[in-house]
């Protein structure tokens, strides 16, 4: 197959370790069929201020290429910005249209989560409608794993490694002191608890950290969670719990806020953030039980810990950017390439095209029947379902004992 | 050399990547001679309650040994118990001196921090008196870097480079937004400010992060840091300061409490665990800028990242456990075995002896020298000193996609 064209592409949402490795994709294989990569500036924003560079001029080998593979966020640049309904304003489309068109630009590729899925139902509607050329395809990526249409997303396999592995090397650490203590760790995941989830591999150290696990999906009422944890401390003298940020109670609300809306206050005086599952629990656990308790927060270190990335989330997430190239070539619009999994011992995936209409702004959550029945814990189906997605490691380049990074873009 | 012996080894203090590979240093070394290793479990805890363990059991070969060498945290575990003074409860040292003399023990090596000093010179200080035959050696181990008598401390280059590249990834991360922000990054250090400086190492990647850098030895008013960051913000788009968890105003409070509070101490007459400095001053410059912040705590990840561990500091923590058994071997007691740099390029230690009495309890902080004038950054010289500290990878063994450790002592 050969394409003499022009390819854009772009970033949006959160950054992960593997967005750059389906940055990669997408210009080796445009390459590879003759295409040009052309990149937007912080997603759509970008387009609407006809910010685009060549990427050529930044990009232009692969060494240049293996580099953004092991560089963490977002080399193009990212926003959060949601395009408006067609209808109610259709001079935003009309010059984006203008401007692809002023670009000569063949194809648009889009990398990221549900937001990002939701822009590409929209423009390729848009093109439909008005008769462009222009294919749009999303590439999937949210370290968060709650994309519809796909086995998993690029990003949840990288944060996932690193989620497992803090934990273990945490649990390591916290049990050091002969004193019963609690440590919790809050991982990221408002709506859905993947990646919590995965800190069950950790299980593998032989220490049976993390000893609960807390999901969005699975509400626990406080006072369970202080038993559960007190049963543990008859037995073992560290207890490990892994609480998504979302983990909320029976009553609908998040661990992280008071039940009664009361607003808490710092030492300052000032409205406590939001941000604060792990430390509620900590605190919460320390008073109820008496004994020493810590708080972790992994925060953004889980999506952008490139040096410890999964080779095998990296090689999807490129492997997808090049899907996503073949498709638009092929004259594909408004699809999303997906991974499907063929079979987990060997681990074997293959690619399909998903339409992007029916995963933007969807969420996909942790199925009940991977959860246990108290809430508090993932099954051995979700243990199995995480375990590939999380193998081998990439051989980060470092210079001076530090890895090295794609240069920025000016 | 020979020596039929058996050597009891412990460790105590908080936990690094490298202390049990002083640990393995010296089971290692104790066995090339002749002798037996022992392990004390959880410090002078264990010593005191008679609960040993003869490493010969747990720790039979070299498989065990070099996964020990990639574990985190103390794999005998650890205490923060502090010996009375001597003269006011001799019963304890009476106690401990019999336990060892039933044991048949030749040489107690300790390794850890401050605190673990002073407990080798107590100990060697009662030995004396009493006439007794044991040796008392210390084995440095802090990532503070705050231990007097050695040119700088195993477990230190390795926590710097999990935070220099923590710096540099969570850069990357902050970058993404075409918005103005500030990224907070809280480091471990109370009373010295070596690991917040190491994060200057980050700014190889290119976007010249830390911006910033506050250290307990160089108190900087808020007023001044705010007007610094705006300064900054004028230039670029996302400022990230590294914060030192004892970062202080120049009325000497800390940052993280009001500047009337009092300060909270531990056993040892420490300032109690701060946390909490991160979040103040990304809440101070959000509401003094306008801009978005954010803070993250790297928590005790930056001391157990065992995965990420710095190969020069795993080598010397080794290093120095082989030579702590030899210093005890030739009738040395009361002693720490310490880095001497011979030079940077290329760099050479030689390892020497220091008097634990003069390490004992002492505090060496950031040299002025090494503080940029106005306070808020470390010089060349500084980043000259600690580069080679974080050279050179460790390859863990990986199994299933995560670092195995070694097996827990039961």
């Amino acid at each position: 197959m050969s394409w003499n064209a022009r390819v854009l592409v772009g970033q949006s949402g959160g950054p992960t370790a593997a967005i750059n490795a389906s940055l990669a994709g997408v210009v080796q294989t445009a390459r590879a069929l003759g295409a040009e990569a052309w990149g937007m500036r912080h997603g759509v924003q970008g387009l609407l201020a006809d910010d685009v560079v060549d990427l050529a001029r930044t990009l232009p080998d692969a060494a240049s290429l293996e580099l953004l593979r092991q560089t963490p966020a977002s080399y193009l640049g990212s926003c959060r910005y949601k395009l408006p309904d067609a209808d109610a304003d259709p001079a935003t489309y009309e010059r984006l249209f203008r401007t692809l068109e002023a670009r000569r630009v063949d194809a648009v590729l889009y990398i990221g989560g549900n937001d990002s899925m939701d822009t590409i139902a929209k423009l390729s509607a848009w093109g439909a409608r008005a008769g462009s050329p222009v294919r749009f395809v999303g590439v999937p990526k949210t370290i968060d794993n709650d994309l519809e249409g796909t086995d998993h997303t690029p990003g949840f396999g990288s944060a996932a490694k690193f989620v497992a592995t803090s934990v273990a090397e945490l649990g390591r650490d916290a049990s050091v002191y002969d004193l019963p203590n609690v440590l919790v760790v809050e991982v990221m995941g408002r709506g859905a608890g993947w990646l919590a989830g995965a800190s069950c591999l950790a299980r593998q150290d032989g220490l049976g950290h993390p000893d609960l696990i807390l999901l969005p999906e699975a509400p626990v009422s406080e006072d369970a969670l202080v038993e559960a944890v007190r049963g543990l401390l008859a037995r073992k003298r560290c207890v490990v719990v892994a609480a998504s940020e979302g983990a909320r109670r029976p009553d609908g609300s998040l661990m992280c806020e008071p039940p009664t809306g009361a607003v808490r206050t710092d030492a300052f005086g000032h409205a406590a953030a939001l941000s604060g599952t792990g430390r509620h629990l900590a605190q919460l656990l320390g008073e109820r039980l008496g004994v020493k308790t810590r708080a972790v927060e992994l925060s953004t270190l889980q999506r952008c810990a490139s040096h410890l990335a999964s080779a095998c989330d990296l090689a999807e997430a490129a492997a997808l950017g090049g899907v996503a190239v073949r498709a638009a070539a092929a004259g594909e619009t408004g699809v999303m390439p997906a991974i499907r999994r063929e079979g987990n011992s060997p681990y074997l995936v293959s690619y399909g095209l998903a339409d992007v209409s029916a995963v933007a702004n969807a969420e996909r959550r942790v199925p009940a029947a991977w959860i246990r029945e108290d809430g508090m814990d993932v099954t051995s189906d979700f243990a199995d379902y995480v375990r590939p997605l999380v193998t081998g490691e990439v051989a980060p380049l470092f210079v001076d004992g530090l890895p090295l990074h794609v240069e920025p873009l000016a």
